[in-house]
Parts: C-alpha cells; sequence; structure tokens
C-alpha cells in the first residue's frame, strides 16, 4: 500500500481521478462520461486490440437514446440494421412451420429511436472517435493490472488517491486472446469466426497501430494512485476476484450456437426478426443485421454431454459451424438454409448470474459482465453494461469535481443491481419460453404454449427496450416509497428531514419520476427551430431545472414565472451556492423554459434573465427557451398534452442522465433548494475550480 | 502540343481521364463523382490551403438532397443552422421598423430537408473527407496550370486524350492568397476578417500538412494529358481566359458589406433570417448562422466613388468592418447592435455576368463562378456552382467508361447555362427590389413596394429552393417541346426517328419530366423498414427504372408484372446490351418495384428475378423491392398518391443525378429500349470492363 505522496522505487506515482479497467463497451461509456467531464482518467485493456465483428449486436431504443446525447446516436442509427418486425413461426396442426404472428419490434410511440442490431466493435469504434474529439484520454491495450490495493482510512477523504494500481504492459503474445470470442457477453464461449473480409476502413489503422506498439513496453510495470476505479473487465473479472465478489446463480441445460452468415434460403422472412419454434427439432431466433449478415441463434439438442449427471456440461468441442447449421437447417425445414460467407461463430450455454455487490466503499466499482450474465438473445446485455457505466459516470464526476457529495454514489449499486437483478428474472423466463417445445394442443402440458410466448414477447419488447428502467426514491430521486425497497435493499434514503421533498406526480401525469423523461419535439423560441426535447439534454453532467411555463400571457402565470426567475438569480439561490464561481453559468444547473403561448405572440425578451442568460462577448443565451408549438415541417410536438401537463404548468429537475428527480410546483423554488440541499456542496466564494 | 503518345523531356505525361482546376465546392463536386464513378482524376487548386471561414454560407433543399446521395448530408444538416422562418421588417407610419410579416424559409412540402447555412470551409471538408474514404484523388495544393492545349483532331476518339496540360507547383508565398475573400463567390471583395478561433478540429491536422507540404515542389513543372478537363476556378477563371470565352452581363451601382459577428442586440428577430428595410438609411438582411454567429448584408448607402460618373466604382478602401457596423445600426435603429466578435468581413459590388460558352468541343468545360456570378444574399452561389459540376460528374464518368456516348455532354451546356441565366434574372429582379427604398404609400412610385417585396420573396423561396430547376427536352429527357428552347438553344434533341420516345406525364400526374422526382417514403417488402425513396438513389452513376406495379394481387396487373420483368431479362434486352459483361448485373441500370399490395399479402417471392437478382454467394438481393404502405413509427409515404399515379402502374427512368428521364406505361419495355438505344453504347460479349 503506498501511503499519500510516498514514492515507489523513487519515484512518485502519477495520481489519476479514475482509473478503467477494461474497454469493452461498458468501460468505453465510462471513458466517454470522463471525457466529457473533463476528468482526468486512464482506460486499460489486456486485449492488443479492439474487437472488429462478432459478440454482442442489439441496441435499445434507450442505448440509442444515450449515444445521442453524446453525440453519435447518429452514426449508430446509419450504419445500423433497423428491425422493424418480429415474425413469429410456429408448427401447423401438421407440424410444418408456419408464420403464425407479427409484432412491431419496438413498440411505436416509446422513443424517437428503434431497436436496431449493429456489431460491438463498431459501437466501441464510436466510443473511442467521441472520447478523443473532445479528451486526450486514449485506451491502453495490452495492459492489466496485476495488484490493486484500497487504502480504507482514506475512502472518505474526498481529495485522498486511497486506491493504489500496479499496471502490467503484456507482451504481445499474452494480449492476443486464443479466441475472438475470449470477451464475449455471451458467457462461456468457444470458438472463433473465419470470415475477416469487413474491417471497417476506420478500424483499420488503428490495428496496425496496436499491433505495432504493444511489444515495447512489454512485460514493464507502473505504479498508479487514483480516486477511483471501476471493473468494466468481463465476465471473468480480474478486479470484481481481487476484491472477492461473488457471482450469484446458475447454468441451465439449454445450449445455443450462433452464426454471423450472409444467407442463402427461400425462407421468406430471412430480413425479419424471427421466433421459428419447430415441432420438435428446436428453435431458432433470426437477427437480421448489417451488411447483408443474419445472426442466428440456434438450439442445439444433439450435442453430446460430458458424463452423465443432470447438470452436466455438453462437450463443447463437438459443436462445429456445420453442426450449427445442420441443426438450423432441421429447424427452418421444409425451407432451404445455407450460406457461403460466415463472419463469425460461437456456442454457449446459458448463465444467469447477478454480483453481491457493486462496489467496494463507493470507491472501487464493477460494471457489466462483471457483475450479470446471462443469455444473449433478447439483446440486453451490452446494452444493460453500458447504461450500469452510464448511471455510474456522471455521479462520480459530480464526486470528482466537488459538486456533489460522496452520498449520491451508493445510489449506484442500489440502481444498477436492482436492474441486474430484474433482467436475469427476465431472462429466466424468457429463456424458458424460447427453449421450450412447442405445446402440440392445449392439453400438452409439458409444451410452452404459443399465445403465453406471444404475450411474453410482447410484453419483453418493452423491458427490452430501456425505457422501462424506473429507479427507486433515493437522495437523488424524490418520490414517494422506501428507497431499499425500490433499489437493491441499499439504503439511499435522505435522513435528514430539512432535505425531504417528494415529487407532485399530478402537475405532469406523464412524466414518472425515476424514469428517463419522454421526449417529445418542441420549437425554439428565438428561431422557430423544432428539436427533441432530448436533443437539449446533451450528457455533460449538468443536471437540468425545466421550467413548464404554461400560458405566459396569463397574469398569473407571469407572475409565477417572474417570481422563480427572480428567486433562482438571487445571490443566495441554490444555483449560485452549489456552482463553483470560476465556471460557466450553466456548469452545474442548467435552467430552461417551455411554455405553451403560441409563440409569435410572445417574445425572448418577456422571460427573466435566468432563463437568457447575458454575457457582455457571447450576447444573449438564445437556446433556453422553447414553446409547445407549431412546426413548419415536422408537426406539433403537442409536449404539455404528451407529459401530462396543465395550465398551472409546472417545474422538473433532470439528472444529468435525464432521469426524472423531482415533478413540483412551476415556482416551486424552495423545493429545489431543499432537494439539491441534500446532496450538493456548497461553493467556496472567489475559488475557481476548473471545470470541462 | 503533345500528339499521342509523345514524350516530353524524355518523359511520357501521365495520362488521367479528367483534370479538374479548382478545388472549390464545384471542383470538389466533381471530384466527388469521379471517386464515386472510380474515374482516373486529378485534382489541384492554386490556394496552399483550403479555406477555413467566412465566404459562401446557404444551403438549398437540393443541395443537401445531393449531399444525402453521396452520403453526407446528415453531417451538413447536424452542423448547419437551419433557418426556418423569414421575417421581414418595415417602416411603419411614423419611419419606424415594425415586423410586417413572417414567412416560412422553405416550402412546407418540398423536400426532406429545410435550407440551412453552414461555411464553405466545412462544405469542402465533407467532401475531402467523402473523396478521401472511396478513392485515392487528392487535392493538390499550390498548383495551377500554366499551359492548356486541345488537339481539335482527336476531339470525337472516345479513346483519345487530347488535352495537354502544363501544371506548376508554386512557391507559399504565391500560393498564399493576400486576402482570405480572394477567391469569394461574392463578386469582387476587398478584405479579411480577423477573428480565426473557429477553426474545426478536423481542419487543423490539413492545415499544418499542406503548409510543411508546398515549398518542397516550389517552381517545378509536369505535362499530363487528359481526356475531359473542368475549370472550376473562380470569377476570375484562368480556364476561362485561356478558351477566351467572356462573361456578359453589368455591374450595378449597389454596394453591400458582410460582417459574420457574434451580436449583441435587442432586436428580437436576431435569430431568424430577416429583410429589414429601414425608411431611409438602406436595408439588412440578417443571416442567423452556426456557432452563434450571424451574417449581416448591410448596404451602404455613403461610400464614396471614384470619380463623378454615373458607372463610378466605390472606393473601397474607405470600407471597415466600422463603418459596415455604423450603416447597419443606422438602418437597424431603434434597436441597439454591436459586436465583440468579428468571424469574417468583406465588401461588393453587384456584378452579374453568365458566360457565353460552358465547354470547348464538350472535352474542356466550366463550372461555378467560372461562369456565373451575381449576389450572394440569395444563397444561390454555392449552390448553383455544386449543382453545375453535379449535373456534369456523372455524364462525363459515364462517357469515360464507355457507358454512353459522347452525344450527352452537350446537355451539360444546355441544362447549366440555361440555369445560370434563370438565376442572373431572379437575382436581378430580387436584388432590385432588396436594395430598393420601401414605398411611403402608394402614390410613391421611386420606391419599393413593401408587398410587391413580400410576393417575390415568396416566389423566391421556390427558385431558392432548387427543387424548381425543370431540365429541357432531350436525347436524355423524353419530354415534349423543343429542346432548344428549353435549354440555352444548343440542339441537343433527338434526331433518328428509332430513338424516339415521348412521356406519358399523365400516369403520374405529379411527377415532372426533366425535374427532381420527389421523395416520399416506402418500406421494404423484405424487412418492412421505411426509407425515403431519395435514399436509395444514390449517386454512383446508375440509370434507375422504377416499376411502379400497382396491387400485383390484381391478375392484370400481376401479368404486365411478368411480361416486363421477362423483357428486362431476356439476353438481348437493353439491360444485357448496355451493361459490360464483367461487372455486376446493376452496374448501369438499377431497376427497383415499388407496388402498392398490403405488404403482408404480397411476398418477395411473387416478383419477377430481375428486382430480386439471385448470385450464389450473396443470395437473393432483397433491397430493390418496396412497396407504398403503413410503416410502425414513420406513418404511410402515400406514394402513389403523392406521385399521382393510378391503379395501372408505370414506369419511371430516373437519369443517376435523380431528375426524371421518363414517364411511360408500366410494361413499357420497347419504349424504354428506344430511349437508351439513343444514347448508350452496346457492349462487346465477353469484353471486360472495370467498373467501380
Amino acid at each position: 500500500m503506498v501511503a499519500p505522496n510516498e514514492t515507489v522505487n523513487g519515484v512518485q506515482p502519477e495520481k489519476v481521478d479514475v482509473l478503467i479497467v477494461g474497454a469493452g463497451p461498458a468501460g468505453l461509456m465510462m471513458a466517454e462520461w470522463m471525457a466529457k467531464c473533463g476528468i482526468k482518467t486512464r482506460i486499460c485493456d489486456k486485449r492488443g486490440t479492439k474487437i472488429f465483428n462478432g459478440q454482442a449486436d442489439g441496441l435499445q431504443c434507450r442505448t440509442l437514446e444515450i449515444f445521442d446525447s453524446f453525440g453519435f446516436g447518429h452514426r449508430a442509427w446509419i450504419e445500423s440494421n433497423h428491425m422493424l418486425e418480429i415474425c413469429l413461426w410456429n408448427p401447423d396442426k401438421d407440424g410444418i412451420i408456419r408464420r403464425s404472428d407479427r409484432i412491431p419490434d419496438t413498440i411505436p410511440g416509446i422513443s424517437r429511436f428503434q431497436q436496431v442490431v449493429l456489431h460491438q466493435g463498431r459501437i466501441e469504434r464510436f466510443f473511442l472517435d467521441s472520447i478523443e474529439s473532445c479528451s486526450d484520454i486514449r485506451v491502453e491495450r495490452g495492459v492489466m493490472p496485476s495488484k490493486l490495493e484500497l487504502n480504507q482510512t482514506l475512502v472518505e477523504d474526498n481529495d485522498a488517491y486511497p486506491i493504489t494500481v500496479t499496471l502490467r504492459h503484456l507482451s504481445e503474445e499474452e494480449a492476443t486472446p486464443q479466441q475472438q470470442t475470449g470477451t464475449s457477453t455471451n458467457g462461456t464461449s468457444v470458438m472463433d469466426g473465419l470470415f475477416r473480409s469487413n474491417i471497417a476502413p476506420d478500424d483499420t489503422q488503428d490495428l496496425l497501430n496496436d499491433s505495432a506498439h504493444l511489444n515495447g513496453k512489454a512485460n514493464t510495470e507502473e505504479v498508479i494512485q487514483a480516486k477511483y476505479v471501476l471493473g468494466a473487465d468481463g465476465a471473468h473479472s480480474w478486479v470484481r476476484n481481487q476484491l472477492g465478489f461473488k457471482l450469484e446463480g446458475e447454468s441451465t441445460d439449454y445450449i445455443w450456437g450462433v452464426l454471423d452468415i450472409v444467407p442463402i434460403t427461400d425462407f421468406p422472412d430471412i430480413r425479419m426478426r424471427c421466433a421459428i419454434h419447430s415441432a420438435s427439432a428446436g428453435s431458432v431466433m433470426v437477427i437480421p443485421r448489417e451488411n447483408k449478415l443474419v445472426r442466428l441463434y440456434i438450439q442445439l439438442t444433439t450435442t453430446e454431454k460430458i458424463g452423465d449427471s443432470a447438470g452436466a456440461r455438453v462437450d463443447r468441442s463437438k459443436i462445429t459451424p456445420q453442426t450449427i447449421l445442420q441443426a438450423a437447417q432441421r429447424i427452418i425445414a421444409p425451407y432451404k438454409l445455407d450460406y457461403r460467407k460466415l463472419d463469425w461463430w460461437t456456442a454457449y450455454q446459458i448463465g444467469q448470474r447477478v454480483g453481491t455487490q457493486f462496489s467496494s466503499h463507493e470507491r472501487i466499482f464493477l460494471a457489466g459482465d462483471a457483475v450479470h450474465t446471462h443469455s444473449p438473445k433478447a439483446g440486453q446485455g451490452m446494452n444493460v453494461s453500458m447504461q450500469d457505466a452510464y448511471n455510474l459516470g456522471w455521479k462520480v464526476a459530480n464526486v470528482v469535481k466537488g459538486i456533489a457529495s460522496r452520498d449520491i454514489l451508493k445510489t449506484y449499486q442500489s440502481e444498477r443491481r436492482r436492474i441486474a437483478q430484474d433482467l436475469i428474472a427476465f431472462d429466466h423466463r424468457f429463456s424458458r419460453l424460447f427453449s421450450g417445445r412447442p405445446a402440440k394442443d392445449v392439453m400438452d402440458e409439458e409444451g410452452i404454449s404459443i399465445q403465453e410466448f406471444k404475450n411474453a414477447f410482447e410484453k419483453g419488447n418493452m423491458f427490452a427496450s430501456g425505457i422501462a428502467v424506473d429507479y427507486g426514491s433515493s437522495l437523488i430521486v424524490a418520490k414517494q416509497g422506501n428507497s431499499t425497497d425500490q433499489g437493491d435493499g441499499t439504503d439511499v434514503g435522505v435522513h435528514n428531514p430539512d432535505y425531504q421533498v417528494l415529487s407532485i406526480p399530478t402537475l405532469a401525469t406523464k412524466v414518472e419520476v425515476g424514469k428517463r423523461i419522454p421526449s417529445h419535439k418542441i420549437l425554439n423560441q428565438s428561431d422557430a427551430r423544432p428539436s427533441h426535447l432530448h436533443e437539449l439534454l446533451r450528457s455533460n453532467g449538468r443536471w437540468r431545472i425545466i421550467t413548464f411555463a404554461g400560458d405566459i400571457r396569463d397574469p398569473v402565470q407571469a407572475a409565477k414565472l417572474k417570481n422563480v426567475g427572480t428567486k433562482l438569480a438571487a445571490p443566495n439561490s441554490f444555483l449560485k451556492r452549489f456552482t463553483p464561481s470560476g465556471g460557466r453559468y450553466d456548469d452545474v444547473f442548467e435552467v430552461l423554459a417551455i411554455h405553451n403561448a403560441p409563440r409569435t405572440q410572445v417574445s425572448f425578451f418577456d422571460f427573466p434573465e435566468v432563463y437568457r442568460n447575458f454575457d457582455e462577448i457571447e450576447g444573449w443565451d438564445y437556446w433556453k427557451i422553447f414553446v409547445d408549438g407549431q412546426s413548419y415541417h415536422e408537426g406539433h410536438g403537442q409536449i404539455y398534452e404528451n407529459l401530462g401537463i396543465g395550465p398551472a404548468g409546472c417545474s422538473v429537475v433532470l439528472r444529468p442522465d435525464q432521469y426524472v428527480s423531482y415533478v413540483g410546483p412551476m415556482d416551486a423554488y424552495d423545493e429545489l433548494d431543499k432537494f439539491f440541499s441534500g446532496f450538493m456542496v456548497t461553493q467556496e466564494k472567489g475559488k475557481k475550480v476548473v471545470l470541462s
């Protein structure tokens, strides 16, 4: 253990705010936050290169919303394959598969995005480009920790670097996984793909650079000190093992093969997402992908097991692309299926496990596969992993900057371990239904009811969108109910009555406290440009206070607007107390107004200055006052109606991750002050803090 | 002059298909086409670096459609400022300016894009990135021709390289314009801006590279031979001067200043596009831009002239940003206007001129400012210039590849010189109205009627969208009327009766032959994904034949579909005769079907194979059969109704630039064969041609 300012071999260890172990989707999401918030960060990965194909592929609506909040949603949207319709195929009375149902793949109206498919390598590319464009954080490849120590006496000292980590540079041989699937989110996996022609041009240069770089530093070691560490190092997490935390859960008997192929087939729905249950040959899930590829998840029913016991593991050495294809051919018959191009393949046995703890002293955190593993077919793994880090990143950044107290960090486990538990429960139900044999008729009690499967699919669609995530009551979510019940059992409630605030949900009946705010189109008051509400809520670490001011031609509304504007602008307001004096006026809180008077009958200058800050170089800020109105080219967003907001208006507090913290009266200044006082840090006057 | 295969100083001159002189928007558009079509091309520019701010800024809807067809429309859409509303400000009875009208900036419904503003440097960046991503064409900076010769005896030999050009590498001093505005499209301009902080990160590297590179080759010369040359080298075009072609037209007395500033003002519409006519202090056009900038076009009424005669030129040395700002302050009073950040500025006198000829022997072409100059305020200059090259590029590429005969090249002058003439006429009317003093009342005959100005603005909006462009009858546009009358007077008609075909416009009443086809949403039959029709019409040099098949459950429609499918697939069909045997089946013609039967009641396999080609490695082509139907998330495109197509369907031929060549009966195979036989080249069987 290294004490503060102690040297190691005569060298003062480098100090970083955050060290991220693992540069898969969860680790990169954390790095993205740190880059956007200007936090001093290092990120390492034991693999010598990023991955280029295969692996996880499904992107939820919610994940696309998050990508868009970082500025690269469009890249995923353009490159990905969009899935619009799910077709269910089931045996008819003669046992021949027939299309029985069509279901929209994404529930219409829940998001401005729909579910899409794009392989993990491209998603990592988008993160890498985004991180590089706004920070000097770079992934250090072929590097992994060899020693990790936490000085427990320092964990509550916000200025301390209580974690000491030794990083070791691997040789190229060590850094090259024997199997491409080595870090798969698919649980255990055994083999590698064959066809590598679709490496994207913007990945090629990296591939060359990485290989050339590795051996220069091979086997050297370096000691660094960190305030926070994130272990996002996969199902076999080294960090988790060091902490001694366990995963709880079990394996199932179901074994699945995965093929990414360019299909040659007369099956008419090969470009739809399909769930095909054959009468007795098993099931196939069809996931149409980018670049003419189709992913097939195929239940393997004939693989030999090692040993005879009920829980015996299958002998995966017997599985080849050919055996998987043959299984698929049996299921999809009488249609033909073949391929000449195979991009990637694997095989796995479903295991469903959740970590017992997601952090050690809120200093060392775990995210992604390191704390939950499950089956891949619902397309959740990569999404939930990234959303773990999305939940954690802004909290760590706010604490490192001295804006928020360390108390908020406990909400990470409370919020995300609960999600992982829900996911495992969902996956358990879904996998059983998908893997089971379809019932022959209503008397066939061992078989799976097709109707039950369809119902589960439709309900699962809401879960699988990521939109349903509902964080429990806590010091950062002001809603009714017990915080331990609504989370994973961690105590994250408000205990000081001075800071206890409750939302008034009736003021915005379709805004659910704890969920991400729905997005609808609004117009900028100053230039009439339509944008989605979410487009204003960039992920940059800022809290948002939205004043839904109603029709400000009404003297009552105008008076309330003036009142709250005056209080927010007062020298002792929470805006001023919690915003460092060296930064921008909106570095901590962004104050927005959305009114619903006719746009042309009110003016930008009718609003208090707190909604349109004046700067002597930049002039007025024209980008914070909006109207619920008719656009020239993109319709009417009807945001008041869609959020259930009445003529009295309301105020809404959003966390930096777009989740709703509070809904209250439009002029509820005192409640906002109480709410933020519960976890924000009063800034010293004149103390300069460097903010991004 | 260099004869074929002659050497120069013992060196065989390099042969290129196309040499482009000038790497502004017109030259880059040409290079983009060449890159997409795989044509051997060089492009040089006398400037040592690309431009980084100022210059032209407005992008028409049509230009965005074109960018999107090359794959970078979204970059312009995301980075640009969108202009939604035009506010007209005029003196009230007391002579105080008041908002008199609001007009939508883009006419609703004419395009899926709206007018936006983004400076020329970013647009050049998008082209450079796109060209680099799909070709080895790179702009050679600090290079300009010093000698140009055309061997007229070879101009009709398609295999010849009749043009010999000497290229000279300039020194850094020569390649650095004394004024940033030296190549402005604003006609003559005199001075440079001051504030350079907004160079985009992706431009910075180029800036460093270019400067380092220049002097290595300074003053060396190189001789090359080309099949075609494009002079896109600006208003003072060296290529035009070598050819001895003139610009015809005149200067006006109006003098204007331009400021790109971050405004500090209480004028309430500063983020709207505004036309402000003061009672007697002149006019201002307000163009809100990206990065908080606003461009002001300000009429200067007090500048001294050199000499006393009526046509005397103003003394531009007297113009400074301060004098322009003061003029603006007088016009916008009683509102205040000031700035602390000035990004760029210039001053110009309006000149309206059109070139007498757009090509020499259809071997050396001119485009952009080299053949038309006019005032910048309608935001047309850069758009029309790029659209010149967009019209020319695919024609040259088709001819170089031996797919089309040289006859199609004459349509460039016929189509684009006519557009330039129309533009000058529009600009003349618009400038007069904008520059004139507003009438005090109906008796004030010297003043400009506000109503007339408003009407002109509204009509001008259609013109300024670029959507109204309507190419005349020619060998590639099968419509009624005389080709010389409908163009600039060049004879581009079909003289062989065997190839004369006329469209039947009643079959698609809202598709206008000669205009670009409108875009509406359709669904892919195989995966139900909605896309805009235009998204299918990528700019890659291919012609499209769209079969609007109607309701193919109707036996009559099904029979016609089968019939035309059989004829198109026959061994002697024009598809086969004009497609080189070495390439892909859709290298020359892309055959698409759009039906309007209910999507779920017909199958992909109901269509003839010519609409869903089978390849033994890639399988079926799922991306050519579409349906007019309801989408799950994006409404119903109603393309049959919106294009005015009845139950009998129709066939539509589109040029590679999305302009409509022909509308006829759904099964009009013979007419298509005649049409294409008029200008396409029969390919030798077994002769391999390398296509992109």
